[in-house]
């Protein structure tokens, strides 16, 4: 059997190489990886090879991808939930289920944590991946395997609504129309809120937003040179919230970009005692409106990877058609093509939103 | 009768002068006011007439004043929780009781707020005070006026402690000496707390944190001149972790003197998941380290005046001794040295921890 | 002006008779009333003369109804948020906004609350009644004056979902299928809940349930005279989750029967720390299934009333469609009819769900 | 080696005998048992052969005990955290890491549970036990094997105070004053509660309470022939309420008895929303005032072993001296005195708090 992978030799430099096919573990299966999103972060390792602390080293290589799904072929020898020809989505991340974060459920602080294409740990863009049964997630049979591989970003998003609590009764403004922005947008009308409004900067992608999950959409205005910062935040603030009827402010404020000037827009727009949940990573430091935050008693709170229960709702709002996933897919690719890809994702166009590559082909 | 007040003409520009006794409506009683703590706030609308939005105008005047306590001396028609003779902790601000924050239980949102010493609305240094009755809390026999008027500031490091959702479970950091800082240390220790940790720049302060509410106290180290300001915030956290033995960070940090390097240090000592509660008032605008606070899924809160439950909590744990204000009452002055007092507090000595002035005597 | 009202004088004893037309104070408005929705305890103080602890004097007459809508006719010198001619739904319960639970938002609480058609305080059913400004909500020009009285019933609803925290990713049980049950399985329906599943023992409630919110129903069964209570739920509850694929329990139970059977199916039926609200009133004791319950941690709680946002939610999901309650009306009176409309409430025939009575006509 | 064992036969057969001695696995620790205390579920499942649906089958032999302390005399090959010679307090329970209960932080539900005698599981009254690392807490130098063991019953009190949220702000009821109604009272206490209340039938109990953990205590009245369940109920209800100044009812209610009289007590004492913990085992279905709780919008829950963070609060409880556990120990019998210690328990006697078993010395 041969084992055909993607990986990332140096910074800006992938091959294609041959890998060891590992042994199947008593509670792992072997899954034959069928389709794979490519993510931000996988771009970013492939042109810095660090995020933060996770940081490639020099006598490392590492696989690439993790927003993966495919077909099981073989089970280890205490897995009884799944079996052979199993069409699953893979939950990329697995915890070491021992220390005090993963025996309180929060296995997303796990510090001992295998994730796929995160330094040192291979990722997905290969043809045999091996996981923990339980991060693999059958999906019905309806579902095809693009959809199972979109239910990675899927569960970021829910995982993002998770952390703000989002109910039917809220009103959330989404900053950002990108892939996790319109997800979040998705994945707040599929809960029923009130108004879900998509803010971003591209015209185009406002466009999109309006025909996916936005209720409607707001042209994030640039800040005039007379401007200063806290009077321009302010002013879009009190713009968005007069233009769509939210007078004590919106209830939830997703933020996806990572932008200063939507962070300090999001908490001047928010009503007291309102939820704001960081998902977009920018700088470490930003300047951050705290006092305003202080006094309307603002609940921020950031959203990283997803937790227990996130993966099976996203494959239920994929499987139910809420959320309709296939339209985030612009570009398609083979495993042959994948710096090709790759480098379509890095050149940043507004009209390219989801860029796949499809597993090695026997 | 005669009503004599302490008034702020304009900045800086502080008379007494007789105003008139209000009549008691229905719902309200008449308190002849006994001691009042003096605020930082009160000395910054001396100084600067304005806190944020609040702000003076030319042709207004104010009574200052708002940490009061005093005795009943008339009630409305309809009270009948308190009558004449009662002696009364004053809790300082009286919302609409109409808006959705009002019925919502979230007073300290309400935007028709009466705030004693809050321009336009005139404060407590005045012999008469009127107040709702349900406002004005009952205090038992064996608490005297001076503490009673302490009861301001307890509330609001009780309040504090609510945003945190305090447990005894927790390890708790609080950044700050001064009072309110002070009285978070004693109320997380009459919670039951693990560890609660003083923090702060000035070693008689922090003296004196260790015989009032901490278990230990830090001293914050200055930032050299090599370190960046990431490299510095990240090392001190680390050094208060590894002191106290947090090996995953602390539960709760509580945030009372609204400096930017004790907000990173804060942010970078929680631990996953952690709370944070920013109380101490600085700039607009503050460099926070959203990536780091955003990763660890931190909860972050801040926390203004007071909540329903939060006066009758501060009168029991003041009536049952579990936080001794006396201890912290440094100075004291009569009504006629009210400018001294203002003065004194206005000077920053750290051997000054609250000053209180008396009523105005017959 | 005249005022002609529906009177309950006596046990069983219902009267037409013109009543007084009372002042509007400054903070009320006077509605003309439009249309008022009868519910079942209406029929229980028009049979029985009491309600638990709220018992009509011998020596009392009350005005019945409490389910309205109506048209602002006058308003009080203190309100600005209302003008004559606006439509609105009305609250029927006024607290004091001065007790501890009022303070606290949680003015369900509140032990001196005037409410509507609960003795000894008068009811909507006549021309005009008055009440305080924020308890009326204005409604949109596309909504009419039945849907506006049938806010009331979707309030109800809205706060059974309220104090289950209902979310998107939940698997609902609700038990009953007249109107309260019914409008459950609606609004979780709205909030975008997995699956609704509404539960009775009449099949043409489970048909028209099938048709309005849920998404799927299941027939209580009678219990066989061989089996035991214990084993008769065990059986039923095992049932519903095989039958609809709830591996671990459902996550949400709502009870809107007050049947001791519902309650042990629902607590059988629930996952470990599921969620249960117990909303339909029955016996004063029942028999519960305490171990089964204490053992999977359950999450139980009852609901009554309203409390803040409810009423606005309500509001929004009648004005955008979510909750189509038109068609719970199945039969419409006018206000001289209205001891006919009880009639027909009190035979409880299953096809008659929601009965409506016309306001006084000019 | 030799394993002696304290194993139970059948129902009311116990023996001693030689047991194999488990391999330790590579996270796994080899415990020497020192101190075991005996639990109710003990005797029970002695006397009994089953609690609920843990039955002992007619083939299987079960050793007993599970209230351990000990010292690590082995550890698997993967564990870093202990080493040998370290004395730590057991959790007996250990769950299978992979269930979405587990993944979820609610290990305690985990149906894969191994749990320490529970049929089928192996108890800990032999000399070796072997054990997960990261279930095995060490201990401090200054706290002795005795007080190691007596971690157990304080983490269910643990437990139970943190289903009920307990807060500082709290006044609790405590019916009850066994061993874990003792111990509740204490953490409550431990936690900073405004005022705790032990209540019990035993002069005897209510004597220790008073000065074990409680503020006060109250004796539990019989119900007179003339009065009914209901009246009765109430009646009690209100002489606590107005006996210990709790006008609108207890914060929280910790019912330890599981009888029903002070079930229907702690509902109708308890304040709108108060937070209802039942921890106390009796019959399947008890007569639950429901209509009360349902108007009132209890939050009622119940409380099974342990959870994370648990037993670390458990150990800090008894290590920092706040909760005394010594003084319940109030019988101590050598390991071949096993059965007499047994048949003290089963006693019932008012004097016997807690008996605690020495483990097998060389």
């Amino acid at each position: 059997m041969s084992n055909p992978a993607f990986v990332l030799k140096s910074v800006k430099n992938v091959v294609f190489e041959e890998r060891p096919i590992l042994p199947v573990m008593p509670k792992e299966v072997r899954v034959k990886v069928e389709q794979t999103g490519i993510c931000g972060s996988d771009v970013h390792y492939w042109q810095k090879g660090r995020i933060g602390k996770f940081i490639m080293k020099e006598e490392d290589t590492m696989v690439l991808g993790h927003e993966s799904s495919g077909i099981v072929v073989e089970t280890g020898s205490e897995v009884s939930t799944l079996k052979v020809g199993d069409r699953v989505a893979i939950e990329p991340g697995f915890p070491c289920r021992y220390c005090d974060n993963c025996r309180d459920g929060k296995y997303n602080a796990c510090e001992q944590m295998y994730f796929a294409a995160t330094p040192p740990d291979d990722g997905t863009l290969q043809k045999y991946f091996n996981a923990p049964y339980d991060y693999c997630y059958k999906i019905p049979d309806h579902m095809d395997m693009e959809e199972a591989a979109m239910v990675e970003p899927v569960s970021v998003a829910v995982q993002i609504c998770k952390r703000a609590k989002l109910q039917a009764v809220d009103n959330v403004l989404v900053f950002g129309c990108g892939p996790i922005g319109l997800l979040c947008q998705a994945v707040s009308k599929a809960y029923g809120c009130k108004k879900v409004i998509g803010i971003d900067i591209s015209d185009g992608r406002l466009e999109f937003a309006k025909t996916f999950g936005a209720d409607s959409v707001y042209k994030m205005p640039m800040r005039k040179e007379t401007q200063g910062f806290e009077e321009f935040a302010k002013t879009v603030a009190q713009d968005i919230n007069s233009k769509f009827g939210f007078e004590q402010g919106a209830d939830v404020i997703l933020e996806a970009t990572g932008a200063e000037p939507c962070m300090a827009v999001g908490v001047y727009a928010s009503k007291f005692e309102g939820r704001f949940v960081q998902a977009g990573m920018g700088k470490e430091f930003c300047s951050f409106p705290v006092t305003d935050a202080l006094i309307k008693q603002l609940s921020w709170t950031g959203s990283i990877r997803y937790s227990t229960g996130v993966y099976p709702t996203a494959v239920e709002l994929v499987a139910s058609g809420k959320v309709d996933v296939k339209r985030l897919i612009t570009n398609r690719f083979k495993f042959e093509e994948a710096e090709k890809a790759f480098e379509l994702v890095h050149e940043g166009r507004t009209d390219v939103i989801k860029v796949i590559i499809e597993g090695v082909q026997d």
